[in-house]
């Protein structure tokens, strides 16, 4: 290896293996776009680099290439005609399969110096990941920016040191000597080797992929398997950067480039499960729908896989002490990138009793209307409330506002299309809030997109008795509640941990449930239906690689 | 809790994580049957008390039961009468599950204090459970005290260990601080708790009850799980023990015994199924053949699934210094426990060309010959023999010898019947040594028992691919080689890491590639078809549980 990566990054592989423990917060990778962190013309230069995409071949040399695919759309309204480098499955396992041959030799400290390095260019090109991300995902250019750059880059990086400190663990040349009494001991040398899985294939999704393809990625990679990344059909952009970067490291590195390709395909095509059911594919990240999880859990059996999958988030209002403060945290989580994340709330659980406050009883109906009030006026000036909303990312989102408002539940606040100031195609729509009942079926299903019910209960016991049977039946990514009652708090602290959801009590200021920080939150439980894996942790990393001993007599 | 077993034992607890990291020899159990050791009684009062369980009711209380089953037979010809609690899988799910309910809040220290002491009593009941595994297993005094004992209570504080350390790394309850540049930093509190997966199934196999059970057994119930422990229906004494001796250290901590239940039942009756596929066992640890491990990975998908399964078990030779100790330490390994055991070696590959030893070219006959001569030599003696071969475990063994013969193969030597000058009825066979040529289909199966064919190749080279396509496509726990050229060794290990199996190289003396010493030698990789995880690894223990956290505001 010409440049030793691995000691290069040594100090910050070490301070995130230490972050990772202690779980307080860190971060390497700010996530201030300011021009005096990533320089006076970082946002320029990245949205110059953005712009050179449009309309032209993505820069990636590709072997076997048979043409070129990519018809990606701005949900901001911009065709982007980026035209990637398509490569036939099959041609990409073998491909794979040969850079495999000498990466797996290189070793721990290789792939993790690879890793790191890789990491290391991806911040600094993160203006230009951060227009593809917003570009491709409809989000806004702020969360674009975070989720897609700094924060994306942390989830990779906490994944690289979980598997470094697994690994470190292995020690390499052992002498074993076992006593005899009185006689010689037995000696022995004992080498032990890591060795990767194989091929591990990335499946991207549309709303984060970088966020949501950086752990599987990295976690992968630094454990010695070659990576075959799939971005969804429509978000290649950001995974194709990502591509050609770690491409670039792996050659300056002086190993095969193919030990990362990307697997750009049209949404038509069969690219996706037949990589995914490939004998060399031994492992596999998925996030999505609950159907393709699913379909790849019980079919793609030659791998280990790793799912995010759909869910049901909660919230659970019992007693506030300042209700204003509760309806504006909570109206900043419904219209987040218009509900289009993973941990977006969906179900907002209030005793039909209504509920306390510290200026005395709340009617069930003052509750919901409150909510609805605070989402009117955090949408109420457009040119503000596109930052936060993004634009909705496909149809299908769309489609489903249509079908939720068809439920014939009464409504609360009804979601509007927002005009947009700089981007006068962009899909912007403020959040849909309906009042259910606790008994209707329609809400214990996955409403993706910016639509919340108000639900009414017989109580906080009904409340939480619903909220843990939703998250064991159809899964959950988050669960908030407000009390201001210890032994409530303890409760649903229990019924959390029983169910196995991950809780936020009480955030009223500047954190909201949707979001979680590397190294300090575990993103996903993988106790529950919507993942069976959590980012990240032992067992994320673990069993991506095994170990081979070889024995001898001294 | 009334006694705090984790400060008790956590001297032993930090020696056991700090031997398996390092590797070296350590353990805290001696593997000597000596007064010394274990006290001047202990054999006498460890054949007492198995004589007791002779022709009785097993002393285990569980609620529910239905009435008694059982009816193991002794390999060495002495019905043993020992009739267990039979209770239906619907009642053992129900007690298992409220059991949970309690051992779940315990939380990690009581959960792996409560191991480290049942483990400290197994220890001492060692002579008794060596006798009960003995006339269940048909293993020798020796091996079933040794393995069947200390070995496998090493494995199963290995288990603990492991399982310890992942839990260990997780804090309980952590300040979280994020800067805000001039403003205050936001501030919170989050607590990390490890919860259970909930039910673990432990599946008994007729020949290690023990050593194949505790690590999965100890894994589980380390990390806050209840256990339902099923043995084989041959072979149910040894965990009936262990089951009761855990139940007295529960009750003696002041948990519910049914955290631990035995699932005795008979080999005609549904029970493993039924279990298996109950919606509440979320753990799974089974070894026995493939046909029931794959059929488990493939239907009992609520749980995760640990597998050890049947293999091809392979031994190649290259070139000796000194065959007659080659021959020495394979006839051995072909005789012990004759070949009952997951990692007994079958096909021995040697080029038709014949090998070079330090004493000049030997023919591939007089290699073959040589074998059969070991072989003879080490079981001319029955007296002697039978402490090696033990007896054969069941009828179908016995079937495989005849099966083997009738393949029409040259026959290097014969098995034959021996008789056991302490027990008239026992079933003892010295093993059956066949030549084969390498491509003849026969020898791609497992022939478990005292079965052995010594395969004629091309070349080393061709022993070598042959190894490797076996290993991958058939599975092994084990691959032994015997080569005095270190190119060759260097090309071995690599086939060998590629292929995913453990390597012994050149043994020739007290060790033999049958043997894995806990906390040093990982027993098996994960890595090839004969089992999906490696006793013990970081991957074996962190799926286990799973970590909820919850956060609120300072």
């Amino acid at each position: 290896m010409s440049t030793d990566y691995f000691n290069d990054h040594q100090e910050v592989l070490q301070k995130a293996v230490s972050a990772a423990a202690t779980r307080g917060y860190w971060s390497p990778f700010s996530e201030s776009p300011s021009p005096r962190v990533y320089g006076e013309t970082a946002n320029d230069d990245g949205r110059l680099a953005f712009e050179a995409y449009q309309g032209n071949d993505f820069p990636l040399q590709q072997e076997g290439a048979v043409g070129r695919v990519g018809s990606e759309v701005s949900p901001f309204g911009i065709p982007l005609n980026v035209r990637y480098p398509q490569v036939a499955a099959p041609v990409l396992i073998e491909q794979s399969e040969k850079a495999l041959e000498s990466w797996r030799e290189a070793g721990p400290r290789a792939w993790v110096g690879v890793a790191l390095e890789i990491l290391k260019r991806l911040n600094q090109h993160s203006f230009e990941i951060a227009y593809a991300v917003q570009h491709t995902t409809g989000q806004g250019f702020m969360m674009a920016f975070q989720a897609g750059g700094p924060h994306a880059q942390d989830r990779g990086l906490e994944a690289v040191a979980y598997a470094w400190q697994e690994m470190a663990r292995i020690p390499g040349l052992v002498s074993w000597e076992k006593p005899q009494g009185k006689n010689d001991p037995i000696k022995m040398q004992k080498q032990f080797t890591i060795v990767p899985r194989g091929i591990s294939l990335v499946i991207g999704c549309s709303t984060f992929p970088t966020w949501n393809g950086y752990p599987g990625l990295f976690a992968s990679l630094a454990t010695g398997n070659t990576v075959i990344v799939k971005p969804h059909p429509s978000a290649i952009l950001p995974l194709a950067i990502t591509v050609k970067i770690a491409r670039e490291v792996l050659v300056d590195a002086g190993y095969d480039p193919n030990v990362v390709m990307l697997a750009a395909h049209d949404a038509s095509d069969d690219t996706a499960q037949a990589l995914a059911l490939n004998p060399a594919v031994k492992l596999i990240d998925f996030t999505g729908s609950s159907i393709n999880g699913d379909w790849l859990e019980s079919h793609a059996r030659q791998a280990q896989v790793y799912t995010e999958k759909s869910g049901v988030n909660q919230v659970i209002i019992d007693s506030v002490d300042d209700f204003k403060s509760v309806a504006r945290n909570l109206a900043f989580s419904f219209a987040l990138y218009s509900g289009q994340m993973c941990t977006a709330p969906q179900n907002v659980y209030v005793p039909r009793g209504g509920i306390k406050t510290a200026e005395g009883h709340m009617s069930f109906d003052e509750v919901a209307a409150g909510l609805a009030q605070a989402v009117e006026k955090l949408t109420g000036d457009p040119a503000k409330a596109v930052e936060v909303t993004g634009a909705i990312q496909n149809a299908g989102t769309l489609q489903r506002i249509d079908e939720a408002r068809a439920l014939g539940l009464p409504v609360l606040a009804d979601s509007r299309r927002l005009a947009h100031p700089q981007f006068e195609g962009a899909q912007v729509q403020t959040p849909l809030l309906l009042q259910a009942d606790a008994a209707n079926p329609a809400i214990l299903r996955e409403w993706f997109g910016p639509i919340v019910f108000v639900v009414a209960t017989d109580s906080t016991e009904a409340s939480i008795a619903q909220a843990s049977q939703t998250v064991v039946e159809h899964g959950a990514l988050t669960l908030s509640a407000y009390t201001t009652d210890q032994a409530v708090a303890r409760e649903i602290q229990k019924a959390a941990e029983h169910a196995g959801v991950s809780l936020s009590l009480n955030l009223t200021g500047a954190v909201f449930v949707n979001q979680t920080a590397a190294f300090s939150d575990f993103h996903g439980t993988g106790a529950n239906p919507a993942a069976n894996a959590a980012l990240s942790d032992s067992a994320y990393v673990a069993n991506r690689y095994r170990v081979v001993q070889t024995r001898w007599h001294d």
